[in-house]
């Protein structure tokens, strides 16, 4: 049971987190808890360690934000003892949740199980502090921002949980933004590979990282709200109800396979444009060279037929925080690519029709092109994979166009 | 080199700290620093503990606060970075700095210092957290609250430091309070037992207990203060120059003594006293017996000489937050010790008279009776010690007995 920091944001959400956690060990469940720092705690204490010096040293920093963890485990065990359920408090360190040493992005080597499972038999909570480990130097290490469900599905790896359930603001994963969408639907189950795309592409439910280390340990992964009533029915876990959040598992597991389970958008691209490009070999090579040389993420990437055999246009997309830089460098490059215009654009959005159904279904791509055409809303670049199609549009048509898909392929709510 | 919460209350106060460490380290010494919590900190995560559970987990308790010092020791370590000077933080576990399993209030095993000497060696500063060890089961522990000043002398303890500096916001140990005499002298040398007393007598300076520890390893303490001028001359350790703070050290090394060091005054205790005690043989076990089985410490005991034969007076002294339960505890015993009359008083002050020239000086007491009479001041208790004579007197009277009698034992600054 992983809980976020929204899920521990005071001392009354902790007591509600803690019976959620009551109602599922007096049902008999073996629990290992993973907590993030109460909300807005990691954020205060980096601000501190922002203060002495923006250049501060990386494991400093991370014996200082791994701290929030350490106080909010605490409590927890503590609310879990007042509540008659034994618990106790790990820290990385004590388990030990081993990492390599990349301080304040540690990549996990592995979890030392015997203690947990020792305490775990005897009906003793382990509350673990999430986001943290120890390093090979015996120094306190993080996982990055967001760690806490990585750590989450790495600790049910270990231990081979029969399900790792995430707590958290949400009460499961969509069909699309319920904020534009009123009749979006939450799905009762979806694979990991939709819901990794689902999350690189927008969905900010899971992080990308805690889906691939599920996907490969084949953690199942349950999305639930910690508002939920905590005194209610405890997880039937080999029966994996579906009324309650969204199992995020191994497509076999998903019975009634729908074609598209999603419709994501992201707004964090950014457009450019290289106009009467010189139409020659090693030209794609000259431009995006030096843009990876300058650590540019690079995504889309259109290139037209040319238009007189020797010159083309060329269209890709880049974060928007690095529209700037990737315009510099393109500028810098300028005598060695050769091209007329350059112009970038952030009035894009990103929307992806998603679904492990396209695999073996045809003409899901041709729906979506048909059904934007249908509503004028013109495609400036198109990427697809085996689970997904992606298509570029201008930034105001962005609620319409994922609108309109949600109905074309069925997906809205009865 | 200690530094405690007033001292690192802000970033601004950890970089005048930073500097005095900074001083030292380039005049060549090596420097293991012990921080505390910043100013505030400890109180707050102990409300965060209190807020979920009154009856909370020590160790819980333990993990919780002790992060205090993980987050000014990684700060500190920082700003010492970026002046230039290699450092890094060490929290309990990592050293180890070994305790006992009572947590909150646990005793101090021992300390390796394999780790530390060599890193010590190499000119890397060791910024280690005080008031927490780890305990024999692998957990967090904390020394109770002040414990920094213990964990600072057993640090140096351990290392064989040269001296243990106590960075504080004072300037060194007075003769008395400055508040109430001002022309109060600072001391340049005081002996161990003298600091003692004037610790557990009411000076707030430094913690009893790092000093009953320092005088046991026979620690050289200086107390010095964090407002002086950080970037001015090193200490001169072998010669241990006496115009900064005050050196706290075996008495052999003060070479010019004088009868009495200090007059230290307490607020804290109250009175009680039983009228027309059957004066009969048992009966101090029959008033004290019930007492200590409630917990409570008797300080001063005066029984008054019989007036008839068969009754005596006896009156006693308690720490003023205990005189409530003292007084039911004799109420509830009335039959068995047998009195007419019980009454208690919070109007009364301790004064003392602090020096170890007493042990070859004859008189001091003498003098100091003689100065509270001159001024009218009436005695209502007397204890003395082979370095003290401690006096009860009526509180209103408190600043008028402390400065008469620093000026009777030539005390005054001139």
């Amino acid at each position: 049971m992983k809980f976020g920091g929204t899920s521990l944001g005071d001392v009354e959400r902790m007591h509600r987190a803690a019976r959620h956690i009551r109602r599922e060990h007096d049902a008999g469940h073996e629990i290992a808890v993973v907590v993030s720092a109460m909300a807005g705690e990691t954020d205060r204490l980096a601000a501190l360690a922002r203060a002495v010096s923006p250049m501060h040293d990386a494991r400093e920093y991370d014996a200082i934000v791994a701290t929030g963890e350490q106080v909010s485990a605490g409590m927890v065990a503590i609310i879990l003892q007042k509540l008659g359920v034994q618990a106790r408090s790990w820290q990385g360190w004590q388990i030990a949740f081993n990492t390599s040493d990349d301080h304040g992005a540690a990549r996990i080597l592995g979890i030392d199980t015997a203690l947990l499972n020792e305490r775990l038999a005897l009906g003793q909570v382990a509350v673990i502090c999430g986001f943290q480990g120890i390093g090979p130097d015996r120094r306190v290490t993080t996982l990055g921002r967001g760690g806490s469900d990585t750590s989450a599905v790495a600790v049910a790896a270990a231990l081979g949980a029969d399900c790792c359930e995430i707590y958290t603001d949400v009460d499961g994963v969509y069909t699309t933004d319920p904020r534009i969408v009123p009749r979006a639907r939450r799905l009762a189950r979806i694979s990991y590979e939709e819901m990794l795309e689902m999350a690189s592409l927008g969905a900010k439910v899971l992080q990308t990282r805690s889906v691939e280390l599920a996907m490969t340990h084949g953690v199942r992964l349950r999305v639930r709200s910690t508002f939920d009533e905590p005194d209610g029915r405890p997880s039937d876990i080999p029966a994996f109800d579906a009324g309650i959040g969204t199992l995020v598992c191994d497509e076999d597991e998903i019975v009634e396979q729908h074609i598209v389970s999603g419709i994501a958008y992201a707004r964090d691209e950014a457009k450019v444009t290289l106009l009467r490009v010189a139409d020659r070999p090693g030209i794609a090579a000259g431009v995006f060279g030096p843009l990876a040389a300058a650590g540019i993420n690079v995504d889309m990437i259109v290139q037209n037929v040319s238009h007189d055999g020797r010159h083309t246009d060329l269209t890709f997309t880049v974060p928007k925080s690095d529209l700037d830089r990737a315009l510099a460098t393109i500028e810098a490059a300028r005598d060695v690519i050769g091209y007329e215009r350059l112009s970038g654009s952030t009035d894009i959005v990103k929307v992806s029709v998603i679904g492990i159904g396209m695999r073996s279904h045809a003409g899901v791509a041709a729906q979506m092109f048909h059904t934007l055409a249908e509503r004028g809303i013109n495609i400036q670049a198109i990427t697809t994979s085996e689970i997904k199609v992606s298509v570029l549009i201008e930034a105001a048509y962005a609620e319409l166009a994922v609108r309109a898909l949600h109905s074309a392929y069925g997906l809205d709510a009865h």
